[in-house]
């Protein structure tokens, strides 16, 4: 049995909706269980400046519904160096935290898994990011608010495609996986979706895009994920489909930012929810260096390199899927 | 392999948001793999009636995004009869169609089955109810929509209950069962959550709200599945806590069917195209009487007669998970 | 020229979208003017308490959009009795607060004017309430957001209502005045809207719900405000039609609190920032006893007394709007 | 008295949200009022082309919530000849057509009146834009839920801006006014608003961000209409801040087409219902050449030569209230 009295927790990396309500989750089973919470400011950054702060039950009250993060994120470069990472221990010796929670994503889990080795302090990961991108969970938390987010924007778009000769060319999050454009293009109902995973060259989006047209349609939705490169950029591709396909005006959106905000699902602050009771409690039970992850709607732990290390595929299903819908 | 040229699709019972994604995918599916598709109108209804539309994958053009259903719903006692199902199917065969998908839930299947047992006939079903009580399936179209809704309407109520020394009772859909409740109470955070499959006696709720004030909450939240008994209705309810609670308000919200309609979410717009590309496969590969259902977000088929006799548990971790977040 | 050197700024009555927004925009105007400003918590309550809260810039970021008041709100018997309001105007002189502005609507006035009267305390009023019942401004804050808020709810309905043979009885806010029932019942496209300015009786409202069936609708949507007296409540009504309507099924929504919270529309949240700074400049102009409205987009200011005994009408046009609409 | 038997209705130029509000209410009033109503398809093109369609009150059916147009819209460079006009005019007289509502812009309105100086052809124009850049009246079809649909955008941007050393530049629409850009930005509570008719430079933009950084802000957005000219393009203004301002990153969202689509807010559809009455009334009452508008929340009649000519000017208070609220 671990001998933990005092445990911190912290948001690190690029934030996503149900962060928050991973945080309250944390606090309040610290609350049921008697043990002790302290926030930690602004990820690796605020362990190594000592910015703490005891969090009670009520501290946490309302914002199980907001977008963002109360503790705020930061990347920080310092804790890459030993040196960072000695400074931050010290101050949690000295606070008296035993052990801690991050929520992140794998560049968050690095840093956790590299401060477990040296110091063999205890720690627990909760995948927070839009991407849906880490090893060992079906979904993070953030995934289905930002599919919401993408999904509804679309749909204000495609409201106004119908009435005109146009395709609207739709920029989402996703430097390097498909996994918002392939199930946020499928849930808008896009006719083309471009991804990182797979490219299969601009002439094959023209033919389809003409496919298309002559098909009946007499507008179309392509989303573009960010790290796609059928071409050099949004703005390129435009250009290039212009050129070729003169009788079609191409509209751009370029959703950024919004996709990472906004008041998480309801599925996200349900699996927030579960994601900190498990969290704490294995940290209670003694387990460290493990991320909790939700597979066939259990929780389940997984050893945090494997996380880190493990990847996620696209779902070649879905790209079927896609490919039947557009018809 | 089966021999089937035409399918037939159709909606029944109660409506839930993404059947219209599942028709559509139906459509599309079948005019992907060149076979042809028909609507049959408001259910069994308009199966007895012959009350049928031809469907190309232009016909569900748009309504990926769409509440309710565009080939309606009714409930048919007719089809409880004999004479009334061999209406159906010579309306079936008349019309050449070979097999059909029905989209509704257990009391919609069970017609089906008992359909396929008389005559022979293919039959698939997609589970589409908001209750997400069919056993076979981790969730049901509509369901996460039905959610997302009620953490909205509960959200607004929050932002007001902040100021008062108020009890808000919000009744939400579950005559049965408690799923809705217990999801959207979590993830609305509220402090009591009542549902038919648990009933602690309102001694028990006055005792938790005292513990709730004394904990220095200002105001709760209260969910109430329709199904409930803790007391003979939500108002009877009311009238309990407010004799025995002087101190408190009681404002009751009844959400009623708009928990039903809504833009489906982008999990529920994925998964109906999924399944309904999957229930077309499934037929044309020779398959009958199976539910197709989603576990471990992988598509799998159970056998439709246990899908209705199945029963779907009230998960006991996420009844602990609330009673910890209500602390 | 008024003396005015620090204002005080509280919400007070039922809460409303855009008071955030409001108490925002007077405790930045009095940054940008170089006045002292100081939030006074949960009305008269903590102006008799001396609950009182320095307020610059940079507390009121991030609060624009919310729902609710950060400073809470009350209702305040003391504040009735000549001793409560000598206390709350020694606890002003003793913070060094000159004069006040008060977020709210026409009880909370009354108590700013009778407060005015006795001690000379220069007041300005800024209209907050969803029921848009002010006299001297065409909009109240609130309700704006409330409308959208209503018509949100019964769109989600109408995507159910249109499978069946239903009708829909939707209770909106409203004890005294029908404005959200009948604004948001024309935009919501409802078939029948009770509101307590007209009783036709309940005999009327059952022939047009018949002559709406027999134009070829299948189902209708009856808007009710809370005071309308057409049945005895809501549940009464239901039971009347049902009986004498035997063919129908009525379903009943009772919205209640939702429509005072959510995230302000972006109409009250402009409105709010401009009346927040319309009334400080006005106390800071020696001006007092006023309220600011909105006349043809232009902010206007009315004595606060006629602001109070004044009557908003209910509007004769869009009853003749709503009658066409429903053909 | 004019002698009009049958009303043609379209819609026309770039789409906006309460179109289908509109047209609902012209064709429902052409029922009340036992006038035909005909539908024309793809504004003046569809005119010429003679693609016209019955409507009765059902034909309009659950319409008032959707965006778009169901009678579609369109650019039609033919209808700028004499040639093309006198097509349309056949047409329509073959139709039986005796009067036109046109829902649009100033483009289509300009179309409108000259059909009407050459054939003596009674029309009245709706104002259906987000822009509200139509002289006539305070605010037109579409302008109200654009600035929702920013504002909701932006305030998911929010979210997450506040982790973060950050500036969100937010493109929107507005070529020519900034109408959008300076009430939306007040609304989500912008730093910045840069609109087409000020450009105070580029150096005062810097200057202003780095004023806003001392004060203790951690990030800011930027709102910058289509049309401004700060810049050559949003991204050449972000490369020159983020060379000028080396702390910052700059990110990126161009909101695009989605501000023309999504469901009308409950304002815009009850205004376009009312609009709607109103222009069907003044043609049956022998009126022709006016634009229906609204003033001070009553309707108003604007000869249309003075919509078309007129200037809206940009709001010198709103400006100054952005200001005060960026303190």
């Amino acid at each position: 049995m671990a001998n933990i009295g005092k445990i911190g927790v912290f948001t690190s990396g690029g934030d996503s909706p149900g962060m928050n309500a991973a945080i309250r989750s944390v606090v309040r089973t610290c609350a049921y269980l008697k043990v002790e919470c302290v926030g930690i400011y602004r990820g690796y950054q605020g362990m190594i400046e000592g910015d703490f702060k005891p969090m009670d039950a009520r501290s946490v009250n309302n914002i199980i519904n907001k977008g963002g993060t109360i503790l705020k994120s930061a990347r920080c470069k310092e804790f890459r160096t030993k040196e960072g990472r000695q400074k931050a221990y010290d101050n949690l010796r000295k606070e008296g935290i035993d052990a801690f929670v991050v929520i992140g994503g794998d560049g968050s889990f690095t840093g956790a898994m590299i401060f477990n080795q040296e110091f063999h302090f205890p720690i627990i990961g909760i995948p927070g990011t839009i991407d849906n991108d880490i090893f060992g969970t079906t979904f993070t938390l953030g995934f289905d608010t930002a599919l919401n987010t993408v999904v509804e924007a679309i749909d204000k778009i495609r409201d106004t495609a119908s009435s005109h000769n146009r395709l609207f060319f739709v920029e989402v999050m996703g430097r390097d996986v498909g996994h918002i454009a392939l199930n946020a293009g499928v849930g808008a109902g896009a006719e083309e979706i471009l991804i990182p995973e797979e490219n299969l060259g601009r002439e094959r989006l023209l033919e389809s895009l003409k496919r298309s047209k002559e098909s009946g349609k007499s507008s179309s939705i392509v989303i573009v994920a960010e790290g796609d490169k059928t071409g050099k950029n949004i703005f390129e591709l435009k250009e290039y489909v212009e050129e070729n396909f003169p009788d079609y005006d191409v509209r751009v959106s370029v959703l950024g930012h919004m996709q990472r905000g906004g008041s998480p699902s309801c599925y996200d602050r349900v699996l927030a929810s579960r994601m900190g009771v498990k969290a704490v409690e294995a940290l209670l039970q003694g387990k460290t260096n493990l991320m909790v992850g939700v597979q066939d709607n259990e929780l389940i732990l997984t050893p945090i390199h494997k996380a880190i290390k493990g990847h996620t595929k696209i779902d070649k299903e879905l790209i079927r899927v896609s490919d039947i819908m557009s018809i």
